[in-house]
């Protein structure tokens, strides 16, 4: 029995900052970040729109488009980094408004938690999902990745920022893709991107050293959340690349397979932290993959011999055929975090929509900071072409509009009060409770028609 | 093939506040913690210790008790609603302190991270590394709860207070219990008890009305993060009471069994977030199983007839035999979020090891606030006995120390600087990176010998 992806639906924010003007305000040449990067746009989300919000709106949109009960889910299981509660998980908020749509208690025997490891939290609920319809075929279960990828003002980070959540339908008889058991595993605990708080004494504060409650903080010391991560780029870099290499490898012995495995792969869906990490990446497996190709390349020394390879013939088809397609939505929305993966996935299949695939194999590359990677692979379904196209995918990236600089200023800092566009046929963030003490921070979501 | 758990340890605070001198200095009437809600001590962590060291001591417990090789496990998996950081798992600060002990690179291949859902997360996670292990027999996964349940002083949740961690090994064949497929579920999206950001304007503090980064803060608001919930006491034991009506009778259907599930339970594993919350809930159940016992209790309305089935024989019977024996670690170590119905399982198993208890069947009923509820069974194999003695769990409780309230508001209000217990063969929190900007925040863990 197969088990696997039966339909996908993609939400993110209709407002972007373009990237050169992104580029033009902070100094930096534009074409370093598109042609270097391959970064065109940077979607940011309005007034209204969180985590919560793009969660929702896939959801509601992946039910609607395949005519689902939400009393036939048994599950939905979702990844994010960006939660808005430190207990209560996004899954949770989702559920009201399904029901406000459905009829009450449609959804109150759906098991639904978060799963949290950086960017690969959402291929973890996936891969618990599908073992869940392996042993039990008759149920299906609602796999989200939902993230806000926000980054400081002039930071390293800030071009690379994006938003928005996939949603996947996991069920047997797979009408998209089905996946088999075997998974590359590589996890080593360091600290490339993490979002701790930020801890400050009091007497850091105020000069008074003996403040007591201080906005209902007993502590001596106040701790901060920030959306925006501390990370080290470069380093980071380094972990992607060693997990990567490391879980790829380890897939491909327990395939037991001579040959490259990528060579099998129609295209390669992986977690793009910016546009052009994947092929940055990649040449490290290909160069490891083919060592007779790097040998005969032109340097004297590695590295020199590797950046020859990345110019070479056979590193820029498998570029144009494996990666690039699953680059044309991250350059248009940016980094999602959780959801990355799954977006350079739909937008290969959205791309190749009109080609005959039946049968085909793709790759997975997943990576989460902190840090761990996974690989694996999938077969195309016979319905891939027909479901994708429910996606409108590259429609939709169309609709979208551009914010000048200053809008996406006050939108960053949360000086803007009013949305942008005002929301339509959406969920959105309507207030925050700040009174009522036994609710308090609570936020309000409502479905706007 | 039968799929469960062979092995258990638990860590919790050597430090406990005696519950009468919290009353006094309360000006609580001790006995109506003690008598009333079962309460005796409340564990609190010393200042080295937070959710990664207990998760991380359990883990090397468990390790060393079971004499594993750190290689033959697949998957650390792990349930907590007070994680450390908002993007990195609880998970991935344990692999180098298992690196650290048993060599480089022996978990590079072991998957890890987070589920939160409140006080349910590692059931959530148990139930998805069982479903793993049925389809991959020959693999091993762990599972830890861990948390510090933490309440502001003098708030309507301080005398619940504690913190620990219990972890799993889940293998198939195993030697303590094992799990079928059957769960009963129940959710509902609530606000009972939540973790939110607090949001406060930078008008609100400041005078000057422009100011722009603030401690790293560059928006118009700081979020602030408070380990202590936000929570409304009665409407979360009206949730907790729902969920797990619905969940035990949608748990029931599924059984097709007419009789009271909990007749063939051994004892039952609830989650206790104060030591009596189950006794006063399970009644729920009871009067909905036994229609007829409640219609001959004396009283005029259905609540005074529920209070007097509460008093009877039959219900005094199940509190002793089915739901005390998991009470007694929580009365004396307190609530401990997720690990609060594996403490009560270990609980019971330690005071009923001496019994003959083989294939016996054990009652699981997990809540989670937000709202979530799991109602699922087990049954006793061969060597449960012999490998609950290997916790010592009342040994160590035994050997545990009463701190006075001084130093207990000083842990609180991280006034203390220095450990009450000096650290000694355990993992603690030895700093947090206050300089270095690409480590900010990082937390640095040791085991010290």
């Amino acid at each position: 029995m197969k088990v696997g992806i039966s339909a996908i639906q993609v939400n993110f924010p209709k407002l972007y900052l373009p990237i050169e003007i992104l580029a033009e305000n902070r100094n930096i040449e534009p074409l370093k970040l598109i042609k270097g990067l391959g970064l065109q746009r940077m979607s940011f989300p309005d007034v209204h729109q969180d985590t919560v919000c793009f969660a929702a709106n896939a959801l509601l949109q992946l039910l609607e488009a395949e005519q689902l009960d939400p009393k036939d889910i048994s599950r939905i299981y979702i990844g994010t980094e960006s939660g808005v509660d430190s207990s209560k998980p996004v899954a949770s908020f989702l559920l009201p408004l399904v029901e406000e749509k459905y009829g009450a208690n449609s959804t109150q025997h759906c098991d639904v938690v978060d799963l949290t490891f950086a960017c690969i939290g959402a291929v973890d609920a996936m891969q618990t999902c599908l073992d869940y319809v392996r042993l039990r075929p008759d149920e299906k279960c609602i796999v989200i990745a939902a993230d806000v990828a926000k980054y400081d003002l002039a930071s390293g980070g800030e071009y690379t920022q994006g938003s928005g959540a996939v949603a996947l339908l996991i069920e047997s008889n797979p009408k998209m893709m089905s996946f088999d058991l075997t998974t590359g595993v590589s996890t080593e605990g360091v600290f490339d991107f993490f979002k701790p708080r930020r801890s400050i004494l009091k007497s850091e504060i105020f000069s008074n050293t003996k403040i007591g409650d201080w906005h209902g903080v007993l502590e001596n010391e106040i701790s901060i959340y920030k959306e925006q991560p501390v990370f080290d780029g470069q380093y980071s870099n380094a972990c992607y690349i060693n997990r990567i290499k490391n879980a790829y490898f380890h897939f491909k012995k327990q395939q037991e397979n001579e040959e490259p495995c990528f060579q099998d792969w129609e295209f390669i869906a992986m977690h793009l932290p910016y546009c052009f990490q994947g092929r940055r990446t990649f040449q490290h497996i290909f160069a490891a993959e083919y060592p007779e190709l790097l040998t005969e390349q032109i340097g004297e020394t590695p590295a020199e011999k590797l950046k020859a390879l990345t110019k070479s013939d056979a590193y820029k088809n498998l570029v144009e055929n494996k990666l690039y397609p699953c680059e044309i939505a991250s350059s248009k929305i940016g980094n999602i975090y959780t959801g990355s993966i799954f977006l350079g996935l739909v937008s290969a299949l959205y791309h190749k929509k009109e080609e005959e695939l039946n049968s085909k194999k793709i790759g997975f590359i997943a990576y989460g900071s902190g840090s761990k990677a996974k690989v694996f692979e999938a077969e195309l379904e016979k319905e891939w072409a027909l479901q994708i196209k429910k996606t409108n995918l590259f429609e939709k990236l169309a609709e979208t509009k551009a914010i000048d600089f200053m809008t996406y200023e006050k939108l960053h800092k949360k000086e803007q009060q009013t949305s942008i566009i005002v929301p339509q046929n959406e969920v959105a963030l309507v207030s925050i409770e700040h009174e009522n003490p036994v609710l308090i921070g609570k936020r309000n979501y409502a479905f706007i028609a």
